[in-house]
């Protein structure tokens, strides 16, 4: 499976873009700036789904779901919103298409014309609150710890596959609360389940920040991000946690009787991740070689490939290799036997490096004879014989340690990469040289943010506990 | 908790709907036609999905994602989908908003209209087949087993929560395949799933069944249905599964080599449920003190209630519920535990029962004398005494019962509803009397079929196996 496939150092960007192609993890669609994401990349999608699913109903939350389209107005609502969100947007005027008079094809038809455009969502806190006011009457009816899985719509002008597509999948959180201590609780608190899962299903360390007040989301009081280290030395925002204050709960007129009796408007957070995630997952482990996937999030954990000359050697291999194959999947571990005969053993060992499985088991003939299978592990490359005797736990320490040495490395990576300075031309040394996160001071004030952004394009984010 | 209920024989799409709406099931939204699936809603669609997904992923199939955007060019390739399916729908003209030069909000920014206006989907044929074209070059990449959980959109003049809404939620298999008899085969066993997954999850007996070419989908060689029957009289079509032969490979020119080098057209299936199982579920079970839902898709399946005067009493309770809750939990049986003390214990009662939570647990201090619980079933609405020894193998047999008890109904409500008749007078008997499933005559040719719809508003399904 010769991919042609152009390395990270020629040139980093089309090498990613090569990469999600090749790997069949997505490709563009026929709608510029959408992507189809395939059956191989999806899987991924699900299984970050799930852990992040998971993790957010132990903590309380439940799912719930909300129209794709928005009315115009409600975007003027809340006036920063709407600058921030109502501009590059795809906008629905008309409900009805009719045959060309001319014969070819459909044409809108215009006496279908909408009073008010409808906006396919590019986020929901409006339509949301909207809702919310008929949903909290008393300090009983709170707190609420909605989310939603959704795809949303924001108009990109360049795009790039995971990273920035016109339509996203993504999940959005939207919770309210009696007091404004309890929703600055839920959004740190969200973005810790973010950090940790990141950290421990994704291993990418990420640091947490807050972000200043010209970068954060339009409608809030403040936004916290985590923020991972790419190996073009640029960092990627990994997910966002508003504290929005009351200023939807203002917009939309929600207010609760407190347990004074008093009314007062509600406390609200929102926070979401996104299939850009799939690309920051990309981007952290991958190597020229291609796809490398942690364990947790790969859909074929271990793939099994049979070395055999002669139909007999194969069938006395399949069985030795189901008993593995059954003995694995007991532990939780999904397994692939390719038993396909007309594609080469060499053919399939390039497919699952390149696809990114983590472990791959040979058995041929001679692993038969010594009760012995070979063991390849995608993270590091390297190749070790070893005993069929407890195959299925040495199989499963193994996935933890690749595991580990996955976060281990980009670990390294970070910390390698991150710079303490004390002055401007130390800062401007380091953007020059390599990139990389640099912590510095910073006076606070908006004007030395813009010249820092004007001259170096470096962003600023300020801890909110001691990094 | 006083519902202001009305009763099904008074008003059946009344009551339908009142009951969506006060069991938190869902509501409407700001946006004409569209729903807000909350939370308790959402919980129950959760199952379904997860049924769903599981079965299909048994018999071979995988999930992927397409763009919500469908060029509108796209609709005009398939001659008789454009008629179907181009008509009602959500057209994007437009990609940008801008501030209102009279300083009211936003406005549609003119410069941003779009080449060619896109459409939010109202299913995926067009996009996944142009997609397919690229996918598809020999018979080694066939089949394609794919599905996409996603939104979809239809202009409807008349929405009704869950039945018949604008956007509404579903997955949407599209297949692939080298012969016209592996497409036909896929085709009915996906009829086959949705009908275990009806009468096994839901609880809901379905007939299945062939549609006339008149009721067929657009684009489709075959029409496959299930069709389940309302306590109205009247049957809700909850699945369908369509043989679509080559008529969208030859649309978007889909061609393979086949074992014979070859070119040939790909052979191809879709099927699709949705949203509107949920009102189905609402429909076939439910009664007048609220909702009835069956065990298996309930996401409170026990309610466990304390009676208590002091604080005394409830901690006592309290421990013994703890242990029920995780001996009960333990056999992967969902429980609540409602200790709330601002609710009297008849408050919570008719509060779950009007969720249809299918079995209650009370318990008050006579019972920690006598090691017993009261449990109430919310089908049949009894009540019994419960020793406490095994309680967990007890409740759990209780809601397999439950479950099968519901489906028994059902079907004894069907096949009481199910006429055989022989003449047109007969036949116009039943349809005045009761309404129901009537096997009757056809002489096959759609000039009858036009003229029976047309006097009695009745539609026509045959068998491809005999029922």
């Amino acid at each position: 499976m010769a991919k042609d496939f152009i390395t990270k150092e020629e040139n980093y960007s089309q090498w990613y873009n090569d990469l999600v192609i090749k790997a069949d993890l997505a490709e563009n669609s026929a709608v510029r700036g959408c992507m189809i994401i395939k059956p191989y990349g999806y899987a991924i999608w699900e299984k970050v789904q799930k852990a992040l699913d998971d993790m957010f109903k132990e903590t309380g939350h439940y799912n719930m779901y909300f129209p794709i389209f928005i009315p115009k107005s409600f975007f003027s609502k809340e006036a920063s919103h709407v600058e921030g969100f109502a501009k590059e947007c795809a906008v629905v005027t008309h409900y009805r298409l009719k045959n060309d008079p001319d014969g070819k094809g459909v044409v809108v038809d215009e006496s279908s014309k909408l009073e008010e455009e409808l906006i396919v969502r590019p986020t929901s806190e409006t339509i949301i609150w909207d809702a919310y006011r008929n949903w909290i009457k008393s300090y009983r009816d709170l707190p609420i710890l909605a989310n939603q899985w959704a795809n949303v719509v924001r108009w990109e002008m360049r795009t790039r596959l995971f990273l920035r597509t016109t339509e996203f999948l993504w999940q959005e959180g939207h919770t309210a609360h009696a007091t404004e201590k309890e929703a600055i609780e839920e959004t740190e608190k969200m973005l810790d389940i973010y950090s940790n899962f990141t950290q421990n299903w994704m291993a990418m360390p990420v640091i947490k920040g807050i972000k200043t007040a010209n970068e954060r989301f339009a409608g809030a009081v403040e936004t916290y991000c985590i923020e991972a280290l790419m190996h073009d030395g640029k960092a990627l925002q990994a997910g966002t946690s508003h504290f929005l204050g009351q200023n939807f709960a203002k917009a939309f007129d929600v207010k609760f009787l407190n347990k004074e009796n008093k009314l007062e408007y509600v406390w609200a957070t929102s926070w979401g991740v996104s299939t850009r995630l799939m690309g920051a997952l990309v981007m952290s482990h991958s190597d020229n070689n291609g796809l490398v996937l942690p364990p947790k999030l790969a859909p074929i954990q271990v793939a099994i490939v049979p070395i055999f000359k002669t139909q007999e050697q194969l069938s006395k291999i399949r069985e030795k290799a189901q008993n593995i194959k059954k003995a694995l999947e007991n532990k939780g571990i999904s397994v692939k036997f390719d038993d396909r005969d007309t594609l080469t053993p060499g053919w399939k060992f390039s497919e699952y490096e390149f696809k990114g499985v983590p472990v791959r088991i040979a058995i041929g003939p001679r692993d038969l004879e010594n009760e012995t299978v070979e063991v390849a592990r995608r993270d590091t490359l390297e190749k070790s014989t070893f005993q069929i005797t407890d195959i299925d736990s040495k199989i499963s320490n193994l996935l933890e340690q690749i595991q580990k040495n996955l976060f281990q490395k980009a670990q390294t990576f970070k910390d390698e990469n991150t710079y303490h300075v004390n002055d401007w031309k130390e800062f401007n040394e380091v953007l020059d040289r390599t990139g990389g996160f640099i912590y510095a001071h910073w006076d606070g004030t908006p004007e030395t943010e813009q010249k820092i952004k004007e001259e170096t394009k470096a962003t600023i984010r300020y801890p909110y506990q001691q990094p």
